[in-house]
């Protein structure tokens, strides 16, 4: 495939239309993924666009990469990817056009040209003979497009509903959590950056719309004009309605949903919805997104994770340049590619352990076990005591531990098995770590 | 392209190795399918391999299809793509590998021989110039091979923690819910048809393992043998053990998990795990799969849907039928085919509907809203009433309804807007029907 033989691995070039946080967040992981250990990805960043060449930026690329002139990207024959993180529709839109014409991919993050203008790109894309991808367009993060495009093809969609817009996400949950009104956090929002100083897009549900639509088409293979779409935001909610919702056995979130069948026809909808507390959905706070699919075959999918954010749409914007590399050919990454891994034995595991234990109902019983457990360096959280029998000649006994290496645990187990006042060890079950990552 | 010329579309062969509930609902997709009005996709079912082809079926596929010899299959020049759907190692490796060595595409639902054999099964096909594919071995209808394989690619899975065992994880739900002990909910669930009559391969963790095994492979690109995957089952777990559990704020799950790090190494493990309340992973309960993927750059990812099942086992199989026939140019299916879908004006759509009134608080207010409301063909489910001010002039009316079109609730809600006793309509919010699929 070599194009040059300059070089003995030929590097497939990329180029970035768009340096602002998640362009930044794409080159460092595109820089620093070609120089990991465990994957030979020959990927070279070409060129970057940005407005001012001269701005100081939280990532230096050197000054033959960047540039102000997109033409000189989609120009550049070093770059077979371009990726365009401007977003809205225009220039957006003749950029793209002008890379797929000039026979280049484009991996994009533009819900609104991808709702837009998706077919029309789609369909220069296959007379051009390259690709167009866009996972980072919808969910940032969470891989959708994917699965809709490839996994769930043997699937008749029935319904799709999803929270697929960060900044209400965020507003109505702190409005449900700590019954603010909604210009407070709007404004809140806006200070630490999860929304625009222009809030239209978001909250009057433009850019759930837009992300709808590009899911619907992929979903029921039809187009999907914003204009058959109803759109509803969310500026009228007040906190008052929070807490009658609440009382009514609901929570309110900002929901984007498309339903079809054969027979009755396709309905798309985004406007705020009354959520049951006890389903999924309602527990999707904050910036988290979540889209739940259901089809013919598979019944109910739920997919969630962070919808937003410069490395979670880095990691959909990457993921998409590397499939193209590698189905066209252009690049010899080889997903067979074997690290040599240390293998951790159990012994080394760390963890809590809830250990339930048959003991003589009599003084002295928890602290000889206590003492066992303090020789093996392990501390106990909580204790539970219940007799077992009427005569009291029994009782079970539950340990929480701290946390303890698997090792010093079992040395500890094989000891308290041999306690007089242990009639036996009847469970020792591992408590999984989740500090840190609810 | 066009291997015989016989017919104007080269249809694409397949052949079943096993015809059993899975094998059925593949074959019973692959059919409607083909006849599907919003999909043009030559697929014929050419071969299906039984052990007694006499036998009374869900599904006649007829005598020509019908075989009890695989070789007749692995030879059969038409067909394409051979999905193997028996199970364990032994002889699904020999018919597997002989297939692809005969130039055939494989799909498998084989989490066991993938595990054990997956990595040389991936050789030879990469070495016959084939696909191998295999997004039903772990986690049923859950797209998960699919993006760990292709859209998360860019991540460097940091963990992987997943309730991967339906078997075990109905039995748990039920002990944990039901109070039952062990056995008698086993005896339930092989009643069922949830668990075997030999329940070793799920109790005992087994199966989990494989899947684990196929998991880390594929986010790590290592090499995992089962001999390096810490294994326990949950036959240890008394119906005490959940009720202690929840007293100290947890409930028990079969975990599957890996976690690895370039410093540390990786470690695989299977057991029983108390796991938070509060955490999304203890309310995925029955026969419920969920996986959570963490990545680097992606955050925390996660998965949920049936993982065992007919129906779901084939969206994923089909799945993968669709992306080989499409891959490898041999099927003529486009993914941008259009269907004209009727589009539903919001008009149309039928729902509960949460209203907020600021009324005169007097007598009759309510009465003259329900009359309005009955009017126009909507009845109430449920209605709050609050004073706002400490004259007790005005009160916040809250309604629920019962399901009612949008059309008469926009009539309703016009007319209530003249009352004179409603002061002004605050708010009207739809309410997301969630019956029959919590």
């Amino acid at each position: 495939m070599g194009v040059s033989g300059q070089t003995n691995v030929s590097a497939v070039g990329v180029g970035l239309l768009g340096l602002g946080v998640v362009g930044s967040a794409v080159a460092k992981a595109l820089l620093s993924r070609d120089q990991s250990k465990e994957r030979k990805i020959p990927l070279a960043l070409v060129s970057a666009v940005v407005r001012d060449p001269n701005k100081l930026r939280s990532i230096d690329l050197g000054q033959s990469i960047v540039t102000d002139d997109p033409q000189a990207v989609i120009d550049n024959n070093s770059v077979s990817i371009v990726v365009e993180l401007m977003g809205g529709e225009n220039p957006a839109f003749d950029y793209i056009s002008s890379s797929l014409k000039a026979g280049k991919h484009v991996v994009t993050a533009n819900k609104e040209v991808m709702c837009k203008r998706g077919n029309e790109l789609l369909r220069i894309a296959a007379d051009n003979n390259v690709e167009l991808k866009y996972e980072a367009s919808v969910g940032g993060g969470i891989p959708i497009i994917g699965p809709l495009t490839n996994d769930l093809v043997a699937n008749r969609i029935q319904s799709i509903r999803a929270i697929i817009n960060g900044t209400t996400n965020f507003i109505l949950t702190k409005m449900a959590y700590e019954g603010a009104d909604f210009d407070d956090v709007l404004a809140e929002a806006q200070s630490l950056g999860y929304a625009e100083a222009d809030p239209t897009a978001d909250v009057d549900g433009f850019d759930a719309m837009y992300k709808l639509s590009v899911l619907a088409r992929l979903a029921y293979h039809t187009e999907m004009p914003v204009e058959g779409i109803h759109r509803e935001g969310i500026r009228d909610i007040h906190s008052k309605d929070f807490r009658y919702a609440g009382e009514l056995g609901f929570t309110i979130k900002l929901l984007a949903a498309a339903q079809a069948s054969d027979e009755s026809g396709l309905l798309a909808r985004v406007h705020p919805a009354l959520i049951p507390l006890e389903v999924p959905m309602a527990s999707v706070n904050g910036v988290l997104n979540a889209v739940e699919v259901e089809g013919d075959l598979v019944g109910s999918l739920w997919f969630q994770g962070p919808g937003a954010g410069a490395e979670p749409t880095a990691s959909a914007v990457v993921g998409d340049i590397l499939k193209i590399s590698e189905s066209s050919g252009i690049n010899s990454y080889d997903s067979a590619t074997f690290a040599p891994f240390n293998i951790i034995p159990m012994n080394d595991h760390v963890c809590q352990y809830y250990m339930r234990l048959t003991a003589s109902d009599q003084p002295g019983v928890l602290a000889n076990v206590a003492r066992v457990l303090g020789d093996a360096g392990i501390s106990i959280s909580a204790v539970l005591q219940k007799d077992t029998d009427i005569e009291k000649t029994q009782a079970d006994l539950v340990i929480m531990t701290h946390p303890a290496r698997e090792a010093n645990m079992q040395t500890a187990v094989s000891l308290i098995r041999k306690l007089e006042t242990v009639i036996q060890l009847d469970n020792l079950i591992r408590v999984e770590n989740y500090a840190g990552r609810l």
